[in-house]
Protein backbone atom coordinates (compact mmCIF):
# COMPACT_ATOMS: atom_id res chain seq x y z
CA UNK A 1 0.00 0.00 0.00
CA UNK A 2 1.59 3.19 -0.88
CA UNK A 3 0.44 6.75 0.04
CA UNK A 4 -2.89 7.47 -0.66
CA UNK A 5 -3.64 11.26 -2.37
CA UNK A 6 -5.85 13.12 -1.37
CA UNK A 7 -8.70 14.89 -3.28
CA UNK A 8 -10.72 17.45 -2.00
CA UNK A 9 -15.07 17.45 -1.46
CA UNK A 10 -17.35 20.23 -0.67
CA UNK A 11 -20.67 19.40 1.33
CA UNK A 12 -23.24 21.54 2.44
CA UNK A 13 -25.34 21.68 5.26
CA UNK A 14 -28.39 23.52 3.50
CA UNK A 15 -30.74 24.95 6.52
CA UNK A 16 -33.96 26.06 6.35
CA UNK A 17 -36.09 28.86 8.68
CA UNK A 18 -37.67 25.65 11.02
CA UNK A 19 -34.29 24.32 11.94
CA UNK A 20 -33.89 21.30 9.90
CA UNK A 21 -31.94 21.06 7.03
CA UNK A 22 -31.33 18.48 3.89
CA UNK A 23 -30.25 15.13 3.89
CA UNK A 24 -30.07 12.88 0.51
CA UNK A 25 -30.52 9.11 0.58
CA UNK A 26 -27.68 7.56 -1.56
CA UNK A 27 -28.37 5.21 -4.39
CA UNK A 28 -28.54 1.55 -3.68
CA UNK A 29 -26.39 1.55 -6.98
CA UNK A 30 -23.68 3.51 -5.71
CA UNK A 31 -20.22 1.69 -5.44
CA UNK A 32 -19.61 3.43 -2.21
CA UNK A 33 -22.08 3.76 1.06
CA UNK A 34 -25.06 2.66 -0.96
CA UNK A 35 -28.33 3.60 0.74
CA UNK A 36 -26.69 6.08 3.61
CA UNK A 37 -27.95 9.60 3.88
CA UNK A 38 -25.20 12.39 3.11
CA UNK A 39 -25.11 16.03 2.81
CA UNK A 40 -25.65 17.58 -0.81
CA UNK A 41 -22.00 18.07 -2.35
CA UNK A 42 -19.11 16.56 -3.96
CA UNK A 43 -15.56 16.45 -5.93
CA UNK A 44 -14.86 20.63 -6.85
CA UNK A 45 -14.09 20.21 -10.62
CA UNK A 46 -10.72 21.23 -11.76
CA UNK A 47 -10.95 25.59 -12.74
CA UNK A 48 -14.06 25.81 -10.42
CA UNK A 49 -14.03 28.88 -7.91
CA UNK A 50 -14.82 26.96 -4.66
CA UNK A 51 -18.33 28.85 -4.25
CA UNK A 52 -19.44 28.43 -8.04
CA UNK A 53 -18.61 24.68 -7.34
CA UNK A 54 -20.94 24.42 -4.49
CA UNK A 55 -23.97 26.29 -6.00
CA UNK A 56 -23.49 24.10 -9.31
CA UNK A 57 -23.23 20.77 -6.93
CA UNK A 58 -26.25 21.55 -5.01
CA UNK A 59 -28.25 23.00 -7.97
CA UNK A 60 -27.48 19.45 -9.68
CA UNK A 61 -28.25 16.96 -6.80
CA UNK A 62 -31.42 18.74 -5.47
CA UNK A 63 -32.74 21.10 -7.75
CA UNK A 64 -32.21 24.11 -4.86
CA UNK A 65 -30.67 27.59 -5.19
CA UNK A 66 -28.74 28.45 -1.97
CA UNK A 67 -26.78 31.05 0.20
CA UNK A 68 -23.76 29.99 1.36
CA UNK A 69 -23.41 31.70 4.75
CA UNK A 70 -19.98 30.29 6.98
CA UNK A 71 -17.82 27.06 7.13
CA UNK A 72 -19.50 24.77 9.17
CA UNK A 73 -16.37 21.98 9.49
CA UNK A 74 -14.14 19.31 8.26
CA UNK A 75 -14.53 15.59 7.79
CA UNK A 76 -11.66 12.84 6.15
CA UNK A 77 -12.69 9.24 4.73
CA UNK A 78 -10.84 6.99 3.00
CA UNK A 79 -11.65 4.77 -0.08
CA UNK A 80 -9.32 1.62 -1.38
CA UNK A 81 -7.55 4.35 -3.63
CA UNK A 82 -7.38 7.37 -1.91
CA UNK A 83 -8.58 9.41 0.79
CA UNK A 84 -11.01 12.55 0.75
CA UNK A 85 -10.35 15.72 2.73
CA UNK A 86 -14.34 17.18 2.95
CA UNK A 87 -14.65 20.90 3.85
CA UNK A 88 -18.17 21.35 5.15
CA UNK A 89 -19.89 24.67 4.45
CA UNK A 90 -22.91 25.59 6.42
CA UNK A 91 -25.74 27.71 3.39
CA UNK A 92 -29.68 28.76 3.36
CA UNK A 93 -32.12 27.82 1.71
CA UNK A 94 -33.47 30.46 -1.41
CA UNK A 95 -35.90 28.67 -3.36
CA UNK A 96 -36.96 26.12 -5.63
CA UNK A 97 -37.88 22.89 -4.83
CA UNK A 98 -36.04 19.31 -4.65
CA UNK A 99 -35.45 17.50 -7.28
CA UNK A 100 -33.40 14.74 -7.06
CA UNK A 101 -30.53 13.07 -9.47
CA UNK A 102 -29.59 9.34 -10.36
CA UNK A 103 -27.46 9.80 -7.33
CA UNK A 104 -29.96 9.75 -4.91
CA UNK A 105 -32.98 7.67 -3.99
CA UNK A 106 -34.70 9.90 -1.47
CA UNK A 107 -34.59 13.00 0.77
CA UNK A 108 -35.84 14.46 3.86
CA UNK A 109 -35.18 18.01 5.79
CA UNK A 110 -34.30 16.87 9.99
CA UNK A 111 -33.68 18.28 12.83
CA UNK A 112 -30.16 19.33 13.29
CA UNK A 113 -29.79 18.04 16.98
CA UNK A 114 -31.19 14.58 14.96
CA UNK A 115 -28.59 14.24 12.78
CA UNK A 116 -26.05 11.91 15.22
CA UNK A 117 -29.23 9.29 14.76
CA UNK A 118 -29.07 8.95 11.10
CA UNK A 119 -27.14 6.16 9.51
CA UNK A 120 -24.72 8.07 7.36
CA UNK A 121 -21.08 7.70 6.72
CA UNK A 122 -19.16 7.58 10.29
CA UNK A 123 -16.85 10.75 9.56
CA UNK A 124 -20.29 12.95 8.52
CA UNK A 125 -21.68 11.58 11.84
CA UNK A 126 -18.54 12.74 13.83
CA UNK A 127 -18.54 15.74 11.96
CA UNK A 128 -22.29 16.28 12.87
CA UNK A 129 -21.42 15.70 16.87
CA UNK A 130 -19.47 18.71 16.60
CA UNK A 131 -21.68 21.02 14.54
CA UNK A 132 -24.34 20.79 16.99
CA UNK A 133 -21.91 21.28 19.67
CA UNK A 134 -21.08 24.78 17.84
CA UNK A 135 -24.45 25.76 16.55
CA UNK A 136 -26.90 24.99 19.61
CA UNK B 1 -22.61 45.27 0.70
CA UNK B 2 -23.55 42.33 -1.63
CA UNK B 3 -22.97 38.88 -0.46
CA UNK B 4 -19.06 38.49 -0.04
CA UNK B 5 -18.30 35.03 -2.65
CA UNK B 6 -16.47 31.93 -0.83
CA UNK B 7 -12.46 31.31 -1.84
CA UNK B 8 -10.28 28.45 -0.78
CA UNK B 9 -7.42 28.57 1.05
CA UNK B 10 -5.62 25.06 2.00
CA UNK B 11 -3.58 25.39 4.85
CA UNK B 12 -1.00 22.36 6.82
CA UNK B 13 -0.04 21.82 10.59
CA UNK B 14 3.06 20.57 9.38
CA UNK B 15 4.56 18.80 12.75
CA UNK B 16 8.11 17.55 13.62
CA UNK B 17 9.17 14.57 15.84
CA UNK B 18 9.61 16.77 18.81
CA UNK B 19 5.83 17.91 18.42
CA UNK B 20 6.40 20.95 17.37
CA UNK B 21 5.01 22.63 14.03
CA UNK B 22 5.93 25.14 11.71
CA UNK B 23 5.08 28.68 12.14
CA UNK B 24 5.45 31.16 9.51
CA UNK B 25 5.26 35.18 10.24
CA UNK B 26 3.98 37.39 7.62
CA UNK B 27 5.90 39.87 5.80
CA UNK B 28 5.47 43.63 7.26
CA UNK B 29 5.11 44.53 3.99
CA UNK B 30 1.38 42.18 3.46
CA UNK B 31 -1.65 44.03 2.64
CA UNK B 32 -3.30 41.64 5.01
CA UNK B 33 -2.46 40.91 8.82
CA UNK B 34 1.30 41.96 8.41
CA UNK B 35 3.48 40.78 11.04
CA UNK B 36 1.52 37.85 12.38
CA UNK B 37 1.92 34.04 12.42
CA UNK B 38 0.40 31.19 10.51
CA UNK B 39 0.43 28.06 9.05
CA UNK B 40 1.89 27.49 5.57
CA UNK B 41 -0.12 26.86 2.92
CA UNK B 42 -2.80 29.19 0.64
CA UNK B 43 -4.91 29.80 -2.16
CA UNK B 44 -5.31 26.33 -4.57
CA UNK B 45 -4.61 27.92 -8.05
CA UNK B 46 -7.53 26.75 -10.41
CA UNK B 47 -6.65 22.94 -11.91
CA UNK B 48 -5.05 21.63 -9.18
CA UNK B 49 -5.25 18.30 -7.51
CA UNK B 50 -5.51 19.07 -3.81
CA UNK B 51 -2.89 17.46 -2.76
CA UNK B 52 -0.41 18.98 -5.40
CA UNK B 53 -1.62 21.84 -4.17
CA UNK B 54 -1.06 21.63 -0.79
CA UNK B 55 2.74 20.37 -1.67
CA UNK B 56 3.58 22.89 -4.29
CA UNK B 57 2.39 25.62 -1.93
CA UNK B 58 4.22 23.97 1.11
CA UNK B 59 7.51 23.87 -1.06
CA UNK B 60 7.76 27.61 -2.43
CA UNK B 61 7.40 28.67 1.25
CA UNK B 62 9.21 26.44 3.40
CA UNK B 63 11.43 24.40 0.95
CA UNK B 64 10.21 21.32 2.54
CA UNK B 65 9.19 18.02 1.68
CA UNK B 66 5.90 17.14 3.80
CA UNK B 67 3.54 13.91 3.76
CA UNK B 68 0.48 14.42 4.49
CA UNK B 69 -1.82 12.90 7.21
CA UNK B 70 -5.23 13.63 8.14
CA UNK B 71 -7.52 16.97 7.72
CA UNK B 72 -7.15 18.78 11.02
CA UNK B 73 -9.88 21.00 11.05
CA UNK B 74 -11.21 24.45 9.20
CA UNK B 75 -11.50 28.13 9.41
CA UNK B 76 -12.94 31.23 7.92
CA UNK B 77 -12.06 34.70 7.54
CA UNK B 78 -12.95 37.37 5.70
CA UNK B 79 -11.52 40.20 3.93
CA UNK B 80 -13.53 43.86 2.26
CA UNK B 81 -14.77 42.17 -0.63
CA UNK B 82 -14.44 38.38 -0.09
CA UNK B 83 -13.86 35.43 2.45
CA UNK B 84 -11.68 32.96 2.52
CA UNK B 85 -13.06 29.12 3.83
CA UNK B 86 -9.97 27.65 5.01
CA UNK B 87 -8.93 23.63 4.97
CA UNK B 88 -6.37 22.88 7.66
CA UNK B 89 -4.87 20.05 7.18
CA UNK B 90 -2.45 18.07 9.05
CA UNK B 91 1.17 16.74 7.59
CA UNK B 92 4.53 15.65 9.17
CA UNK B 93 8.18 17.26 7.90
CA UNK B 94 9.92 14.22 5.60
CA UNK B 95 13.30 16.55 4.40
CA UNK B 96 14.66 19.72 3.76
CA UNK B 97 15.48 23.33 5.30
CA UNK B 98 13.60 25.91 5.97
CA UNK B 99 13.66 28.45 3.10
CA UNK B 100 11.31 31.26 3.36
CA UNK B 101 9.89 33.15 0.16
CA UNK B 102 9.15 37.03 0.10
CA UNK B 103 6.02 36.28 1.57
CA UNK B 104 7.40 35.61 5.22
CA UNK B 105 9.75 37.45 7.20
CA UNK B 106 10.33 34.62 10.33
CA UNK B 107 9.56 31.29 10.70
CA UNK B 108 9.81 28.85 14.50
CA UNK B 109 9.28 24.96 15.12
CA UNK B 110 6.80 25.45 18.29
CA UNK B 111 4.94 23.14 20.60
CA UNK B 112 1.36 22.11 19.49
CA UNK B 113 0.20 23.28 22.79
CA UNK B 114 1.58 27.26 22.74
CA UNK B 115 -0.09 27.89 19.63
CA UNK B 116 -3.01 29.23 21.44
CA UNK B 117 -0.66 31.80 23.19
CA UNK B 118 0.90 33.17 19.65
CA UNK B 119 0.12 36.58 17.63
CA UNK B 120 -2.13 35.06 15.14
CA UNK B 121 -5.10 36.19 12.97
CA UNK B 122 -7.96 34.62 15.54
CA UNK B 123 -9.69 32.46 12.62
CA UNK B 124 -6.53 30.39 13.64
CA UNK B 125 -5.95 30.93 17.28
CA UNK B 126 -9.98 29.25 17.34
CA UNK B 127 -8.83 26.46 15.11
CA UNK B 128 -5.78 26.06 16.93
CA UNK B 129 -7.71 25.49 20.40
CA UNK B 130 -10.41 22.90 18.79
CA UNK B 131 -7.15 21.11 17.10
CA UNK B 132 -5.04 20.47 20.55
CA UNK B 133 -8.65 19.59 22.32
CA UNK B 134 -8.65 16.60 19.14
CA UNK B 135 -4.62 16.01 19.34
CA UNK B 136 -3.90 16.24 22.95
Amino acid sequence: MGHKLFSLSVKVVIRNKNGECLLLKRSMRSSSNPGKWEFPGGVVDRGEILENAIMRETMEETGLTIQLDHVAGSAESEFREWRVAHLIMEGRFVSGKVVLSDEHDDYQWIPIDKLPGIDMPEHFTAFAVEYIKKVG
